[in-house]
């Protein structure tokens, strides 16, 4: 059986990922962080998830940078903003974080002699990181099969993004069709400890904006205004 | 002052690394790594250089990826062979781990404002490991232009590799001119408690040789055979 490793953070869009390559038939390894982020709902809702998907293995990797990464994520001095609607690169920015995660994710790849690793970037509604646009992915790419033994040996392990470019309406509708509850996935960047979201930070407004583009109704839990 | 974070494990090649990016006026961030190396003279042997050598701050990261990477260097029920002087992979490989630290620097680079990240690889004298190669140095870069805030603002954080077309014997005489004292730095892979080699790894064969092609009394401290 093929498998994939798939990074997972029990949100909309990788929750919907690991349905997506559960789908075309991956033994599926799924890999979270705890990088320090100020709620621990996220981490929760994935362990939840990848139970029930049955992914092969689950690891949580702490990744604790302390000093060496500022983010309105992790820095309690740092305040999570509402969506503002900017263009810029938001507060919530996490340096390197996506090339940190994927690189550790195609560490355990070639260790496991997976064939793909899957996240769940999307360059259409997203926050503006550098990090999730295509040539980002493509120039990971190149670099990951130059660093690696099976990159070397001309089996390079893919890195698939199915969700690149789609709308998160789009992203929504596929879920749906795999079968994903997305009333148990937290996107929230400031959600509660049972998971409810504040419905105003960047991620909510997204996530939002992409049940009603998408005529679905809005599972989430929000925390009552 | 400009600064710059410098990938250091307290071994030869990054310790003559941080003497070069102090020469050349950075102020010198230390980032090292305990990711279950088998012993822990490597740590202790940095910890002490890059005190001795006035960085302005030297963190250590635990990165415990247990099941998550297979290598000799960590996987207590893997040998360390001997040289051999095979041309293949080695079982010392540890998978995307160049790949895993220049992200976590990258990101620290950020943070801090750096200018530029320190990576001590050479592709002559080396132990046939793939992210080690120019090619693929040469990728990171390109990636990291594309995954940081910095690269999309235009000002991205150079990766300098001032080692990758010298051979141990001219790392060993640079390093000499800029004062290091190699006693002090441990390479070898089973190195004791109190940072003995044991002369017969790849890593203790490739030191031994550039002593000698340099002309230049050997000081590591061997354990008597």
């Amino acid at each position: 059986m093929k498998k994939a490793v798939i990074l997972f953070s029990g949100g909309l869009d990788s929750t919907t990922c690991l349905a997506y390559a559960t789908s075309k038939g991956y033994e599926c390894y799924a890999l979270s962080f705890n990088y320090g982020q100020k709620h621990s709902s996220e981490l929760n809702a994935a362990k939840k998830i990848a139970k029930k998907l049955n992914v092969k293995q689950h690891e949580v990797i702490e990744l604790l940078l302390g000093s060496l990464g500022t983010s309105a994520l992790t820095d309690k001095n740092l305040a999570i903003p509402n969506y503002k609607g900017t263009s810029s690169i938001p507060v919530t920015y996490v340096p390197a974080r996506n090339t940190i995660m994927l690189s550790i994710a195609l560490g355990w790849a070639e260790t496991l002699d997976a064939d793909a690793i899957f996240i769940g970037v999307s360059a259409v509604d997203y926050s503006g990181y550098p990090d999730c646009r295509p040539e980002y992915i493509e120039a990971f790419r190149t670099m990951a099969n130059k660093a690696t033994k099976r990159g070397v040996e001309g089996s390079p392990v893919r890195i698939e993004t199915p969700l690149i470019h789609l709308s998160k309406a789009e992203t929504t509708k596929l879920g749906l069709s795999l079968g994903v509850d997305y009333s148990e996935t937290v996107s929230c960047y400031k959600a509660t400890i049972d998971g409810l979201a504040c419905g105003k930070c960047d991620s909510c407004h997204l996530r939002k904006k992409g049940f009603e583009d998408a005529n679905i109704i809005d599972p989430t839990r929000y925390v009552s205004s």
